[in-house]
């Protein structure tokens, strides 16, 4: 086993019925700025509620809808200064990743004065100049279980073409409402997304190369095995209770520090996927699917261990040569991912093989020329992972 | 899956050579009151350690040790009194569970002067006439695994034959430093009792009934098999630093609400252990593996379906009608403790026939008449698990 800190202070809220709990959370005086995305928080009803339970209190509410999925920095700008301008001293998110992720970069950069203007200089691959050094408290109530956003203290924000990260210790949520019964009217699509989000954030912590981490793999290995169990369920019967819960709980628990403490993590897979993103907006969950497979094709050697475990917990093949084993569990995987709806080709998507080169390109302007647990995801290796997704 | 709360703040730093961290983690101009139990801490270097690294900061130093082994109240007060009088701002609890339990109550009742004289109502099974709404914060050096104390807000003080609780939303350590090596000098067989703690942590938060939790249930599964894994390894080679990582970081992971979050929880083996330790002085850990053997001959109905999964998917029994089953996993888990050196009947300790009229008399009076997640274990339950025990 590796040597790791854990640090995760967020509070989880979690069950049906929970978001009364919303009085109790938020600060009674606050100015609370509720930032949300498109306008299904306001169809389904989820906005009305929030605002009802605030209104509980005496509190000034503010809202701030529109963030895009790829929260935009030109458009969280905007927010920024509204929370400044406003005196803003609580926020809230009510949304899935985008929004969630959005509120953090907000939280920062409208902690302090000295921050007006520099905003792009809070993110730029974690090597900040200015320092992150604190945060307007916020909290969320999730409506999309996919990113682990919830309860992470990391964000993802697109600034055209780039994606820039964002990660302090003062971005943990204060709160998360964790509520499987506000995510019963996402469109199939968007739960098949959350699943394989899930699933791939577990497989970038677990099929690496082992360090004799009992519980980190064992635990990696129930959330893949508990996917597996509800995924098709919870696109079936989308007001399943359980098995909703149990997704909406997993995806938490995928990238909330606990299975990657102490072990080695790729991420390879979701590098290449953020700029195919970047450069076609395709849904990060679908570029995750395309990459992972072909990942696994390409890079079976130094992943061989894990592959054969993965194989044998997770989908208990015991028969055939190692790769045979590990052929198995690749193609068990993939029609997984399939049986969700999930296609697992970048033709599938109606991209086409000039993306390679841009891919290519992008990486090697972001610095992203030794990916991967090993390092050893060079350029030409994830050029060959593109190819072989094609 | 059952509605919950999940908050746990407390920062884990864990690993070979971590105590070097401890001056970034205790604030640099603190009076600080380093609390500890018996002389191994002295006997083995690790007190030196910790006083060496604390001398790199401005602060002052002072030392409490003997707390016993179930930390005694009368002892506790000492100590509550010199944080009091020397107005100590930081605790460094060094050691075990009772250390760290004892600390965290000195940390409760020494926070405000209008505890004073009237520190036994801060625990009084929870229900306190005294609120409890602070904390002198504190950190952990861990030197024994077991009672994931060093993860959680929870306490047992042991008053004459009273054992009492402490809980608090003040009482999670600020940090613990987790270094499995330093676990290398316990003796054999405080190192069977942290396993059969933890293995029966575990237990208590799932051996109960379904409630579809996939997550909650594959991580107790996995801590499960990891501790049959390597339980005889870190017993018979305490030098193993992966074995005992693995120990290390279960233990802590049994008892830090994870596993508990969402499920029903028994708790009925506890509650009577803490009886039978408080009457007899017998080892937490041995009450434990005698009474879960006798709870699950006893109430194997109510448990059933708990007890087929778990003697397929931690023992991978697969054969045999429900009851062979379920009796070949009460079996095995018998020997595992036994493996370890751990007798499981009252009868290994000496303890007699009288002991049952004692700790059903004991349970009475501390109104433990309806335990378990049923609520089902009267005080007949009881004695027929003790009688079984026997």
């Amino acid at each position: 086993m590796l040597n790791f800190n854990f640090y995760n202070p967020t509070k989880i809220v979690f069950g049906e019925g929970r978001l009364k709990k919303l009085n109790n959370l938020v600060p009674q005086n606050a100015k609370v700025l509720i930032t949300y995305g498109g306008g299904s928080v306001k169809r389904f009803g989820v906005l009305d509620q929030v605002k009802d339970e605030l209104s509980k209190g005496s509190r000034e509410v503010l809202e701030f809808g529109g963030i895009p999925a790829n929260p935009r920095f030109d458009i969280l700008l905007d927010a920024i200064k509204i929370v400044r301008e406003q005196k803003v001293d609580f926020i809230l998110a009510v949304g899935g990743g985008s929004v969630i992720d959005g509120t953090k970069f907000i939280a920062v950069a409208a902690v302090a004065d000295e921050y007006e203007g520099r905003e792009r200089e809070l993110m730029n691959f974690g090597f900040t100049p200015v320092p992150v050094d604190g945060a307007i408290p916020f909290g969320t109530v999730l409506t999309l279980p996919a990113t682990g956003s919830e309860m992470n203290n990391g964000a993802v924000i697109s600034d055209g073409e780039d994606k820039l990260p964002v990660f302090s210790d003062h971005t943990f949520p204060k709160f998360s409402i964790l509520d499987p019964v506000l995510t019963y009217t996402l469109p199939p699509t968007q739960v098949a997304n959350g699943v394989v989000d899930t699933f791939i954030h577990t497989i970038e912590q677990y099929v690496t190369f082992p360090v004799g981490a009992g519980f980190q793999d064992r635990t990696a290995e129930g959330i893949l095995q508990t996917l597996i169990e509800v995924g098709k369920t919870t696109m079936d019967e989308p007001e399943n209770y359980n098995a909703r819960a149990n997704l909406v709980w997993c995806s938490t628990m995928a990238l909330n520090g606990l299975i990657g403490a102490g072990v080695p993590q790729d991420w390879a897979t979701h590098m290449i996927g953020h700029e195919i993103t970047a450069l076609t907006g395709l849904d990060h969950a679908k570029t995750l699917a395309v990459i992972q497979i072909a990942n696994w094709k390409i890079r079976r050697t130094p992943k061989k261990k894990k592959l054969l475990q993965y194989a044998e917990r997770v989908w208990g093949i015991r028969e055939g040569d190692d790769d045979a084993r590990i052929d198995l569990a690749i193609e068990k995987t993939e029609n997984f991912f399939n049986s969700l709806g999930m296609a697992t080709r970048l033709s599938d998507y109606d991209i086409g093989a000039d993306i390679v080169d841009k891919v290519v390109a992008a990486l090697e302007k972001h610095g992203m020329t030794q990916l991967s647990e090993h390092g050893d995801v060079t350029l030409d290796v994830s050029r060959k992972m593109l190819e072989e997704a094609l």
